[in-house]
């Protein structure tokens, strides 16, 4: 049986059922984890997801060669959360996922990552978001290019799912990598050569 | 009063007195993450050190905005310490402090970092390490090119300082940024072209 992008199944317990997310038990980052994961199997892509930011602020050390964190804090994180590396392009995304099913809200994203993703665009990486509406069951790339041209152009608080499915690529499910987003990164490496 | 590279003094409190790093009490993460700090703000590049990987086993909510890690645990991290963008340059580089006036412990590294750098170097990125043997006080960048040839050809456990001086960068102190590592770097992508 051949896969989608011509590869052999690898395992014998692969799912033939129609691909949602719901019975995948799957959530964004879960499917994004894999698609690198895979990316990085066949020698194609190194992204990462970074780590979570935590602020450390007690440690045990109750043995010589172990530490335990005993008291810690989440942070704002300073970036986004996925960067790497792609055909000698560094890539820079952060993914969101919304139960809306008119609009997400811009406060899903904090105005500091806005400015990087915008600082990579200006010095020649690849950066954008990929946001997944649950519920509609779509997942979109909005690239920093059409996110900032929606900021400078509206005053709203959250961007309509039609600016979505007008200005970002549509990523279809698909079974390995789940999230072939790479895929609408070859169209803007295209685009830009 | 202009400082090494053009720029003017920035706040009045800038030591004068040459520059140690035993009376500035900073270690190479501080200079490093400083130094990229200062490279931000100038514009110039964008790199950050990732989060510490930890493996969170247990999460307190002593309220319904707060969460308190209350168990975790310092993880393998997969990756290098600091990745980023510099000229549409994807950089990747580890950086270690060495107390040996002789040799720099390969154990220092894990595997799977050696492979990393190598995938990055292989896919047109730059990876490196940066090593400072505090003891000498002396700082190098190391290509992974010149990294590989040393696995290669040695059977050693540690590489011998004689190597860095003959086959690294050494990199120079310095005021702003204390690492000015991206000049060599900008020797890297010049070879490059």
């Amino acid at each position: 049986m051949n896969y989608p992008n011509g590869l052999k199944k690898k395992t014998t317990t692969m799912q033939t059922t129609p691909v949602t997310h719901k019975n995948r038990g799957m959530n964004l980052e879960d499917e994004l984890n894999q698609s690198n994961e895979y990316y990085r199997e066949i020698d194609k892509a190194y992204i990462y997801k970074k780590p979570t930011p935590i602020k450390i602020t007690k440690v045990d050390y109750p043995s010589r060669d172990k530490a335990v964190i005993k008291e810690a804090f989440f942070t704002v994180p300073s970036t986004t959360d996925y960067n790497g590396l792609y055909k000698g392009y560094y890539i820079d995304f952060e993914a969101k996922e919304s139960k809306s099913t008119t609009a997400f809200a811009l406060s899903n994203i904090h105005p500091h990552q806005i400015k990087h993703l915008q600082n990579i665009e200006k010095h020649n990486g690849i950066s954008f978001l990929i946001v997944r509406f649950t519920t509609l069951n779509e997942t979109y790339l909005l690239t920093t290019q059409k996110f900032s041209v929606f900021l400078n152009n509206s005053e709203r608080k959250s961007i309509p799912i039609e600016f979505f499915r007008e200005n970002a690529y549509l990523i279809k499910d698909g079974y390995n990598p789940r999230v072939d987003y790479l895929k609408i990164v070859d169209e803007l490496i295209g685009g830009r050569k």
